[in-house]
């Protein structure tokens, strides 16, 4: 079905290059899968000199974890994979016809090329809300919602004008898909447990916390009766729930909703934006490069083995990639897909030089989690549906079983159990007063 | 000796209020020790959320502990403290006839004030030099130094032209004090262990190091046989050390330094400030308001009692103090200085309050460390000098010991005993291309 392009005079004399753009789980895991064959030179481009832990951002924006906890040096993660090389530097182009990507000061040659950039947020168009309703996918998001979120609670002890102390104890999260109902259910255990003896002036007991989402139920991608669990959950923590809400406007001091035909005004001074994604940059480029196709949100709809349609030598995986090949919809934006593209397409390139033939992709559902405070969460595996305690400790299990393979669990097991008997936050420090908004590609 | 200004009327009706400025060690341990006196009300004033572990700063500064294992937030350490209110704010003035601390929306009343806001770098009237060669005092300097750090590894991986790489992989380290030995031997860690399996294009065991101090050895308040011992393990690091070196220029390519009669220019794109501290404002302003007499770098000489002479309500505690009444020189500016003087000063504050005579400060010297790479430390607890292994146990034990009265402890205990066996840093993260340094006061 597919060509091989790389002759193979190439395969003989030289190693084949592999560049991997972007190192989170989709690119990380075909480096480490691809590490393995010394007939292969790995190229591993980040902007970032570290692989993040994504499905614990919300964890350092809420001051349970620290940044690093979540974080490797990707260096660090591929240094005894002596073909592998790692560059901070970004991709600003590429040329499939010369088989080279574009780096600000310089080129590089590839054989194959697997983008994995991933995607950012998306305003909806309204991008002036960027500035007030800060979003949650780097370490600097994270950071920035962190300071937001624990210097309201340092502004409400410190005024004295009630209605003012109101707005900094109303907490906005925009969107209820899993890191909505994260950020919602971390926001209810701080108020009601973590912080309610450390301040004088005022009862953290008294926050409100509105999760607002725009369908008819949170965490839409799960089965129903595991929306309704969760949503359950959220309230016992303290949390107004209000689905079929659509967000019209963001202000330093409001947030303005619509509900079928009520307007309502929520005097509010943190927003919390977790409402929608957009594909990274490089989802254009390969459009206008290499004829790649995107969907409505910019990622690149893929073939069966995950290469661009015309470009048996560009593979797109992770969040990125829109792959619709089984199932009724795309495949999720979660990091157990995006590392299963990965290491598909590091087998793909293998076999490829062996000169045997392809496998198709087949993602191998492992479910999905969403914790909900401290002892609630909601499990779907498929065949098996599951919420409270239970599937709180699956997805504390499943959560320090993938960090595993990084340097960082031991620390991060620690501290949740001295998290879980303190009920208090380890990192929650306010720090750079201004902090620049700094995207991932 | 000293007066009652708190009148019994007062003593019996009202509680007594104290203000104090600032949370680090003086401040907090002069909290904490008062928290136990039902009929004293104590407010914590300080600019930040957090109490920070300074001594261990360089660490986060390399990247072998996350800002996070060094911080705690002010609340959470004095929440049982019913009668102990912290407030995120800053004293920008001080009313010593009112008795009064103002702060930039409102005026709080005090019946004892304990200032201790400390101090931050000094670049010897070159202020220009902060931009390019930042000190080491604050979370946000820690998180720009290793910022810098990794960067200029990353920068040196990419560069082919020699001369360049050669000056990426230049640090220049400026004061050969307690932090700037402890900067250059966690340097010579990482290019010689931590870092060496993971760059391709570099070896970063061909690092240089500049350890540059003006008098005519590293460690100067230390005994000049430590001193030497010092130096022995520094170069054993890979650390060039040059002392009775002036540095005269700094710009974001060299550093200039004369010795003597040469001048040299060293090539580099990595410059850290450990040279110099200057007291923060706090001090202009009891000189102001209150006739304090500052010394040189402007801390505030104070009575044996540390309080201001002719403000027998007001106390200095910290590094902001020079107490020069014990030995032949003013306390330095360590930890275990700043904490004796809180407690004592809360506790003249409880015997004032009882109407018994103050007994006068005097500092019990638990010794000074220096940590210098893994290993290799000294110690001079006067009695008693200590170099080598033993010096670097002591260290560890020293410090974790002091950490036990915040949360962070373990974290840090088993982060470095990660850090330990696998030579590795735990947080070696680059964040936010541009950080404006904010320096506490």
């Amino acid at each position: 079905m597919e060509q091989l392009v790389t002759s193979n005079a190439d395969r003989n004399s030289a190693p084949h290059r592999v560049v991997i753009v972007g190192g989170g789980f989709g690119g990380l895991y075909a480096a480490k899968a691809l590490g393995r064959s010394k007939q292969i030179e790995i190229t591993l481009i980040d902007k970032r000199n570290f692989h993040l832990f994504q499905p614990l951002l919300y964890q350092v924006a809420t001051g349970k974890l620290a940044p690093g906890d979540i974080s490797s040096p990707l260096r660090a993660i591929l240094s005894h994979y002596r073909n592998v090389k790692v560059l901070m530097d970004e991709v600003i182009d590429i040329k499939p016809e010369q088989h080279q990507v574009v780096l600000p000061t310089r080129t590089l040659p590839y054989d194959t090329l697997i983008v994995a950039t991933g995607v950012s947020h998306h305003y909806f168009g309204q991008d002036q809300w960027a500035e007030v309703a800060p979003g949650l996918k780097t370490v600097e998001d994270a950071i920035e919602m962190r300071r937001r979120i624990f210097r309201a609670f340092e502004f409400a002890e410190k005024e004295t004008d009630p209605e003012k102390r109101q707005a900094w104890l109303t907490f906005v999260v925009v969107g209820a898909g899993p890191t909505g109902v994260e950020l919602a259910g971390a926001l209810g255990d701080l108020a009601h447990h973590a912080l309610k003896h450390d301040f004088r002036s005022i009862d953290t007991r008294e926050t409100r916390i509105f999760l607002l989402e725009g369908v008819d139920r949170v965490l839409p991608p799960y089965p129903p009766d595991l929306s309704a669990v969760a949503a359950k959950s959220l309230e016992d923590l303290g949390v107004t729930v209000q689905t079929q809400s659509l967000v019209t406007g963001i202000t330093e001091d409001a947030v303005t909703v619509r509900q079928g035909e009520q307007t309502e005004t929520i005097p509010t001074k943190t927003v919390l934006w977790a409402a929608g994604v957009r594909a990274s940059g490089m989802g254009k480029v390969l459009a206008e490069r290499a004829g790649a196709t995107l969907d409505r949100v910019g990622r690149v709809i893929v073939n069966p083995d995950l290469s661009v349609p015309g470009q048996p030598d560009i593979f797109v995986v992770g969040d990125l990639a829109n792959y619709a090949h089984q199932g009724d919809q795309p495949l999720p934006g979660i990091a157990p897909v995006a590392m299963q593209e990965g290491a598909y397409v590091a087998k793909l390139i293998r076999r490829r030089l062996r000169g045997q033939e392809p496998l198709p992709f087949h993602y191998s559902n492992v479910g999905s989690l969403a914790v909900i405070g401290q002892n609630a969460a909601v499990v779907n595996l498929g065949w098996l549906k599951l919420s409270g305690f239970i599937a709180w400790l699956i997805w504390v299990f499943a959560h320090i079983y993938y960090l595993i393979e990084f340097d960082n669990k031991l620390i991060v097991m620690i501290q949740w159990f001295w998290n879980y008997f303190s009920r208090k936050g380890g990192s929650r420090l306010i720090t750079q007063e201004e902090v620049t908004l700094v995207h991932s590609e």
